[in-house]
């Protein structure tokens, strides 16, 4: 996806979605009922290969080369103290990331899946929102054309996860402004901020969205308000995985709200998505269902890095195991119903 | 575990069981915190490796040695047409699990699991348990040893499950005698069983209830007259495990239902097991609350053959590297909390 050169482009591009493989899907379902267990009795395990063969185009999907992406970003809205954490953690953690230590490098081993962290400009925080957009539009442009860029050249499936100090706050603001209900709604504890902070990051919120009033009917200029560069990566690579016939695993709060423009831009924007997993965040539940999505797990994980888009990998694995591995009824000489 | 002598002698067994490793897990939990995350923010990740750790007996738990057990038995019940597919079929799938045809096969293979099936005198069902006690005691403490003794030597995690044309119909009037409610409470669809069917699967619960009434208090004779071989095994399978140190995933309603005279017979006799999944078959929702097990996954599932126990494995897995790999705040250089 070449980099878009404005947000009316971009908007354009978020139009006219391919619909994904209806055949393909139709396929999995006939092989389905053939196989040696009760029709439906796999469940949601059934459903999801057919979700996989639908937007990857093909009747047998292939999970060989699965990929996750964890985008990183500062954050200018942090000096209003809205975390427990200091912002010098992003970076931080990214050095964990490269060396291994973190969470998402033991969960993206076990489910075999190639990690890939792209840290986005971490000397020069977005501005505070509260006063300014976070990004101005090239900024903000640019950071959605590196999650394009950022999805490798071989991918069956795509996990979405992202790590910034203060980036819980930029998502609630961004899942006000595109579904209402204000900082009450959304702003949740993040990495485990005390009740000042919270408190701080709900005026944080609001007076974001008071500043921001006159553009929170659009869903990209709101993203590029209350910004987040890791989020708006996120952005442009669920776009780019939608045209490249990716399927994808969206993870938590940040990440769903990240994500969330794409459904408000256009009907079914998110269908390619699945959600790994609800977090323990608050307002992940109800973003959640404001999506139509629902999760693969319900773990009260909060943690952010694709943890959760992670953990639900081997699930996809699993249910397509099965969907390749199984018998029919009529290869294995088992009787069909009475 | 020694084949027990009678009903009795299986009862004294049940009692004064090992209480688990609470110095074990109180280290899990000390290493935890100081894990390159916010506190707690693995979620129930957390407290599956604290599990671990206090049932296997080891401060770092191990997970080299995982077996998936799949118990086989026929139902003399489905004489009631109780079941969508005919009784032969147990067998046949015994066969397709042989040939690596079905879907608890693909599901091991993902997990990184050893499969074993054990059938149970496929020959001989079990008697109708309208009519009689579906296992005299000899019969019923012979599918209890086969149970405990199909354990491998090696082995850190036991899933359980079970193949039994018939076996919801048992499950469910186990689950009757065990905590009340009659076959509404606990009767469903099994695999598949039309309206028609249902009733006469509640009408078998009933009048089994009726007949058996006077052993109702007493949860192994309940086991004994309503049967399944599978369900002994799993209920001896179960009991083993926790004398030496294994802990458990439970599948299903069927095997949940197995394995409950533990809980019954003796507080925390299932805290060594966890519930893989709540699967869709009516009345495991509420046998797993009357238990106060919390599934770890939803997804609809209504298969058994320890299918929802072995999808829950990449789960413990998962859980397991993250405590074994992760970085510390200190060896990361990542500043704790402000």
């Amino acid at each position: 996806m070449d980099r878009p050169c404005s947000l009316a482009a971009l908007r354009d591009a978020c139009h006219g979605l391919w619909e994904g493989d209806a055949e393909a899907a139709r396929a999995v379902a006939a092989r389905q009922v053939l196989l040696t267990k009760p029709p439906g009795s796999l469940g949601r395990l059934e459903a999801l290969v057919a979700w996989l063969a639908r937007w990857q185009g093909r009747p047998m999907p292939r999970l060989d080369h699965v990929a996750i992406l964890v985008f990183a970003g500062n954050h200018g809205v942090t000096a209003r103290g809205v975390s427990a954490y200091p912002a010098a953690v992003t970076r931080q953690m990214v050095a964990n990331f490269d060396a291994g230590g973190a969470a998402i490098n033991q969960l993206a081993r076990t489910a075999g899946a190639a990690l890939r962290v792209v840290p986005l400009r971490l000397d020069a925080p977005t501005a505070d929102f509260t006063e300014a957009a976070a990004m101005e539009e090239a900024d903000f442009l640019d950071a959605v054309a590196a999650g394009a860029a950022a999805i490798p050249p071989e991918c069956d499936l795509l996990c979405l996860g992202e790590m910034g100090i203060g980036n819980t706050t930029a998502a609630a603001a961004v899942a006000a402004a595109l579904f209402g209900g204000g900082a009450a709604r959304w702003a949740g504890r993040g990495t485990g901020v005390d009740a000042a902070g919270l408190a701080r990051k709900r005026a944080a919120i609001e007076a974001g969205l008071a500043r921001h009033a006159a553009l929170l009917d659009d869903p990209l200029a709101a993203a590029a308000a209350f910004g987040g560069r890791e989020l708006a990566a996120i952005l442009g690579a669920a776009l780019a995985a939608r045209r490249r016939r990716i399927p994808v695993v969206l993870d938590g709060f940040v990440c769903t709200a990240a994500a969330a423009p794409l459904a408000r831009l256009a009907s079914g924007g998110l269908g390619h998505a699945v959600l790994g997993h609800v977090s323990a965040e608050a307002g992940h539940r109800a973003l959640a269902e404001a999506l139509g999505l629902a999760p693969l797990l319900d773990l009260g994980m909060r943690l952010g890095e694709a943890s959760g888009a992670a953990l639900a990998v081997p699930l996809l694995r699993s249910a397509l195991a099965c969907h390749e591995g199984m018998a029919t009824f009529e290869s294995a000489g088992v009787s069909d119903r009475t």
